[in-house]
């Protein structure tokens, strides 16, 4: 954030374009959907279609830096390819007509497209130009973007829209081991490392692998409001989807055999998909021993937008939403009460700009507003930090700090507020 | 850019997910097409939607990252917006059938989108939740995203697309004068400052304003392949768009009357919307007179896809791409010659690593390749600073060090290369 003028004034809340609301959502009752709209992250349009407004954009993209991170420590290159894609492309994999979700778009001019819900009809004959010899494999390329799915019922908030973001990472392997590896040590951490940041416990869960391999794996968050029924084993919680959940089952993982019914949202999956796609578009390489084959893909998808609604669905209590730091739109929450006394507002004044100075990132209730609508406010939105600034604190030269996952709140000599935040 | 392992990998170009060409890509003849594509920036998907490749997606993210600095400093609150818009917002202001490039989108459920090709539709109904009274003005938010537009003809590269990236904000004010205000000191700085860093000389042109402002105002390069034609004051380089240029007119800048004509492109529009959209969707304040009034607005677009296209025009010559230091994908293009040799291995490898550790963006061409074929690559893809290590290099402890934008080069002392290049 480049501090200047006008960057300090719109991180008032005063200026800040967000209006907190008294009022529930009529018609979602999902807990993601009334904490983000109440707390002004979200806008609804219409059925599964958001306007991420300030406070929700920066969620989402500080969820959206950590995937990328993590994505570029896998070796994932970042590309953008495009939501409108050619209808020959998905007549070539059989699913034009084959993939119920599909948004089908005609233009005025003749042609037709599909609005891409997934990328492996523009990724797969986009790696024909590029891989010619197994020297240049393994490659692996991402993109974190908008998606559209023609869902026949949008809900629970941002679970499931009809259009949401997401990160979808393709690989490309001269074999079957080779994909398995990068799979298994290099995705895996990869996903877990990024579910731990934001401090999501996402169970690893075999489900339906489609004709070439016997299971994917989804990461699965148990949350009342998902749509998916899980068995977790007892022992080491390893899951299993209901889709693949037979009577006398036993764990992949420990070979535990009592398992726990619970319901869950998928955050992410992780798919071999062989040659399926590479067959369709003639996806080949050069082997070392001179002869043309197959390239083996994977691809691995992961929520953005679904994460952050998980996050609060996980994150909150009867007050409101309790972000991680990890992913919380600002670190501190400034409230200062009785503004119109002028020793308040100098002393708040004085605290906002030496944070701003310390390149924290500071929300500033500077509103005429009562103490209660401040702190109500606070609680709605969730940020971890708050100081409260009131002349009576001031009259003993502190402020009041209080997390927001705590009932606790103390005293802090002013003077020392910035080395006790840090 | 994080480093591991795997990220030190994938910056050798052997493992870098581009192969140049040597054949010009058959239907679009603008320069920027040709280079972006050969060079492996961009991959055309169909006409006007592309891929964008790593190298192309560095280029676009710099950019898009210069225009969020400069929206940031002037006060605006980044959002995101949806592609997929409701029906009934563009029947509100007559534009569902009024608009000739808008692409509609019907869902097998019944119901009907408009795919955003710009989002006053949508930002002025958001506004109506946020803005109460007059001291809830001025405020600005903006976004950087996709769009898309029916269009007859896509072509020019990424000059005309049919899905392109850009930059839309747009701001709410209290009467017009404090819009003129925020226009003028505001805005028009801001866009100069960001035609500066990208190294363009812009011209602020008049264009035509619609109904409720006599002019609105493009930012037009003068280019080939522009399709605009500007008429440009020789006295003050204030330039006229032909649609408002009357035989006899006078510079509305500096009073001049000799004009000379231009071929242009298009890269940012400003744009008084006054009440047009406030009207179709109520969005009103209470004024402190306590009577509701209309809320005023103003629009300013970028397209940060064409400005790529664009900068490719203005900086080229016969052999490439010469990219500005400000938005070019890598600074450092490390080529090894004779590869195979273990000394110059040796050395290409530790000088890799030592940029790597300094933070320096390089890109290294470690492909086992003719010396002719590295050389014609760097210059088709125009990474501004150039490191030569060969065998001839290293016997005087030494690298060859050639900028894009020279013909000269010369040979640095190793041990000097990092504090030279910085």
């Amino acid at each position: 954030m480049r501090k200047s003028y006008e960057t300090i004034k719109f991180m008032r809340q005063s200026k800040y374009f967000l209006k907190t609301s008294k009022t529930k959502p009529a018609e979602d009752v999902s807990i993601n959907a009334i904490l983000l709209e109440q707390g002004g992250f979200v806008q609804k349009v219409m059925a599964g279609v958001y306007t991420y407004l300030p406070l929700g954009w920066k969620v989402l993209s500080k969820i959206e830096a950590i995937v990328r991170e993590e994505m570029n420590k896998a070796g994932g290159q970042e590309v953008f390819m495009p939501s409108l894609q050619p209808k020959e492309n998905w007549l070539a994999t059989g699913r034009w007509d084959g993939l119920d979700i599909l948004f089908k778009l005609k233009s005025q001019h003749g042609y037709e497209y599909a609005m891409g819900p997934t990328h492996e009809e523009i990724v797969t004959p986009s790696a024909v130009t590029i891989v010619n010899s197994y020297k240049d494999l393994p490659l692996a390329v991402y993109q974190i973007q908008t998606k559209f799915r023609d869902e026949p019922r949008a809900k629970s908030g941002l679970l499931r829209g009809r259009e949401f973001r997401m990160k979808d990472l393709y690989s490309f392997h001269t074999s079957s081991d080779d994909l398995s590896k990068y799979y298994d040590e290099v995705m895996v951490p990869a996903y877990n490392a990024i579910f731990k940041r934001l401090g999501l416990d996402a169970l690893f869960t075999e489900a339906s692998g489609g004709t070439f391999s016997k299971f994917s794996h989804e990461y699965q968050v148990e949350t009342e409001s998902g749509e998916d029924t899980i068995y977790v084993c007892e022992k080491c919680a390893m899951a299993k989807n209901k889709e693949v959940y037979e009577p006398g089952a036993v764990c992949t993982s420990c070979g535990g055999s009592q398992f726990r019914e619970a319901k869950a949202c998928e955050v992410g999956n992780i798919f071999k998909l062989e040659t399926k796609y590479s067959t369709s578009f003639n996806l080949n390489y050069t082997d070392n021993d001179g002869k043309q084959k197959s390239v083996i893909m994977g691809c691995y998808g992961i929520g953005t937008s679904r994460l952050m609604g998980v996050i609060v669905e996980k994150f909150h209590d009867e007050k409101g939403i309790v972000w991680p730091d990890a992913v919380a739109p600002f670190k501190v929450h400034l409230l200062a009460l009785n503004i119109d006394k002028p020793e308040v507002k100098a002393a708040a004044d004085a605290l906002y700009t030496s944070f701003l100075d310390s390149g924290m990132e500071v929300l500033y209730d500077d509103r005429e507003a009562s103490a209660g609508v401040k702190f109500a406010d606070s609680d709605l939105i969730g940020i971890p930090h708050r100081i409260i600034v009131s002349g009576k604190t001031i009259a003993q030269e502190s402020v009041e700090y209080k997390a927001r996952s705590s009932e606790e709140s103390q005293l802090v000599k002013i003077e020392k507020i910035l080395s006790f935040l840090k």
